[in-house]
């Protein structure tokens, strides 16, 4: 690894860390920043049931309003351990990560744990943006909280 | 971004990581030594009723050493997702964290999730170290260790 | 700290995350690679009762065929934090972790937090590895699955 290869991946880095932070932030033109137009989303999980492909970036940002929005879903995305390999203006990596979702008008706790497949792409003007997300789930689970008589639950 | 800063962001991801580390070893030293004579830090929780805002390094250290003292109180705190920006000899970072307290003789497991909002400040001796800490929770779940009936729990 | 430095830091990093997934993926011949012939490890953990000392590579793959392999046990472990000293072709590091088990026969879950404390040793041919692996406990609970009534669990 030389040095121009270390700041590419701590930009691509910080890019992934705000699309996380926009997605709980619902802050969707920022979600919007860092996806390249034709970004494609695989976000295959149990608790939704079918493997859901998004295709373009207007289609996944139609999809997180819509699932989203709202004060009903609390959403928390924590992913490290980035394994990032940068070829000239494109790159490829792979992080651990966990969430937790609450469905408050459900009583429902989603929480799983995963493995992402990420591609990234450079463009002159708008620099590293995601061009390609997906991952393969180690495990999910989700139970009422109900479950947990005494359970007192804040969100933000 | 350039090397330099690149190089002062893996400084200030360091004395995070101390920080976090000194909390839940409980290594008062090690925890005053990473943060300014005049930090500031804002840990509104719901848990803990009111917004705590404290004033001064001596006052968190006090408030560190009399809320998690002896061996009550077991914590665990996990951030990462760094977005760390540099400027001469300040910075500002936000970070998303994870944290686990329980607190043994009330039988209570306290889960939340929180994004924090930081300010560092480089001295030409001490080095980077933590001028102001706050968080915006993203939820907090409180419930007793007795709602999972076969829970077995060991504590460091 | 110096730019050789922080790329002798990035290296050690990318090799504890191919680690960490190859365990959760039970990818053995990944795990063989980031390990050095003389690697030990120190699984102490409450849940398997005495502390766990393994010397060897091949002693430490062993065990990992052994207690993982097969479809009976998930595992996730998530470590960050890493606050890395580099020395020549050496390196000691320090990261945070909490790992989730499930054990599908015996429904059960472990979940747990810790601090690794580990050393590294840079090859000329084969880069830097991992040589010791150890970690202490903040703490771990077990419980069965059927605490939780309303559980639907999926692993991958």
């Amino acid at each position: 690894m030389d040095i121009s290869e270390l700041l590419a991946i701590e930009d691509i880095r910080r890019v992934k860390y705000r699309y996380l932070r926009a997605v709980d932030q619902k802050n969707w033109a920022e979600l919007e920043s860092v996806l390249t137009p034709d970004a494609v989303a695989d976000y295959g999980t149990p608790a939704m049931g079918k493997p859901l492909k998004l295709e373009g970036r207007d289609t996944i940002l139609k999809f997180m309003r819509d699932a989203l929005g709202g004060t009903n879903i609390t959403t928390f995305h924590f992913a490290g351990q980035p394994e990032i390999d940068v070829d000239g203006d494109t790159a490829a990596g792979t992080w651990a990560f966990e969430d937790t979702v609450i469905v408050k008008d459900h009583r429902l706790v989603i929480k799983g744990a995963a493995y992402y497949e990420e591609r990234y792409v450079r463009d002159p003007g708008a620099g590293w943006r995601i061009a390609h997300i997906q991952y393969v789930r180690t495990f999910e689970m989700t139970h009422s909280l109900d479950d947990l008589p005494s359970l007192q639950l804040t969100t933000g």
